[in-house]
């Protein structure tokens, strides 16, 4: 049997990242998962963050909670998934951090990598799908009513934008970019035949289902 | 006017820490306060790691949980009143971090020295007050109905008590250890000549009242 992989499906707010990481764990038959907030631990975090009224949370802090949720999702929904042999979907890994908290809010990139080993214990997606679209319909798909990463508008969004690209740009073998423009059922075909073909590539004796 | 500084004192549960800081504070005429739990966030947080029933949180996310505490009470608490020119007495800082989750859980001590770092941009102690106990002690004086760090039982604690006295060997510039044995009143006459021997050696223009 081939080992498990992991496949993260990141992308910016209105995205569209949360179904279609859904639409392709079913047609993979792997495990959905979220990041963040799949936990109980999660949630509660999650909490804390979106709260658009509290203003006094602190960049860094900000970042721990993320990473902790992540070391928490791991331990207890990935790590087991992959070690049982099952393929795994997530709605955001990794790289979400390092685009917001790094490319978006400015953290040291380097520092955050090093969090995340720690918080993953070595743990990597095999492939990062990036759903990449345009701030301007990221924003017209969310609507009023942002919560607080929202919250930053557009030109957090751009920022977080430009750094998926940088690392999808500096990393092809771990990532895809696909064009997130269109409807639910345009993307999500884009988006299967891509990751098909790619793991395809790097795996031969997978079947194409 | 010298800057301001920042005392923590540090110990295993049951090592009166909570009390003689803010003995300490009051004799210093300095800022007072605690980690963990001293803001809205800290608050949160505590509460999910205390909770003696929740057995699904990993060492990881429970480290990176009392990170991202340490990194909110710093910019909310600790670098403002630095910064306003108050010494601050702070019952633990970032040692307990490495004495509990690096000496007493085996998390690497590299990788939490790096996220503290990180969590606190860099501010460290003047000065470390370790109020040392032997383990039996500290138990007998904790008593029953133990919190989820106390669970961990007289092997967990030995460990902690040891990874200070490490620390404190290791870097006598920085550490004080003070036997916290005897009533409130002789450990707080004990620490507070102590702090003030050291810290007259240390600033010799401060007064000794």
């Amino acid at each position: 049997m081939s080992p498990a992989r992991l496949i993260a499906v990141e992308g910016i707010d209105g995205s569209g990242k949360s179904t279609q990481a859904r639409l392709l764990a079913d047609s993979l038959g792997a495990v959905s998962t979220f990041q963040f907030g799949a936990t109980e631990v999660g949630r509660a975090v999650r909490t804390l963050l979106l709260d658009p009224n509290d203003d006094t949370l602190s960049d860094r802090a900000e970042a721990l909670l993320i990473v902790a949720d992540k070391a928490q999702h791991v331990a207890e929904i990935v790590a087991p998934a992959l070690s049982a042999g099952r393929d795994v979907v997530s709605d955001r890994f990794t790289a979400s951090t390092l685009a917001y908290q790094g490319y978006g809010r400015g953290l040291d990139l380097q520092e955050l990598r090093m969090m995340m080993r720690f918080a993953t214990d070595g743990i990597e997606p095999d492939l990062n799908l990036l759903l990449d679209l345009p701030v301007e319909s990221a924003v017209a798909r969310l609507g009023p009513s942002p919560d607080r990463f929202e919250a930053g508008g557009s030109r957090f969004l751009q920022k977080v934008r430009d750094g998926y690209l940088a690392m999808a740009e500096a990393d092809p073998g771990r990532w895809l970019v696909v064009d997130a423009e269109g409807s639910e059922g345009q993307v999500s075909v884009r988006a299967r035949a891509a990751v098909r073909a790619r793991l395809g590539v790097y795996r031969p004796g997978v079947s194409s289902q």
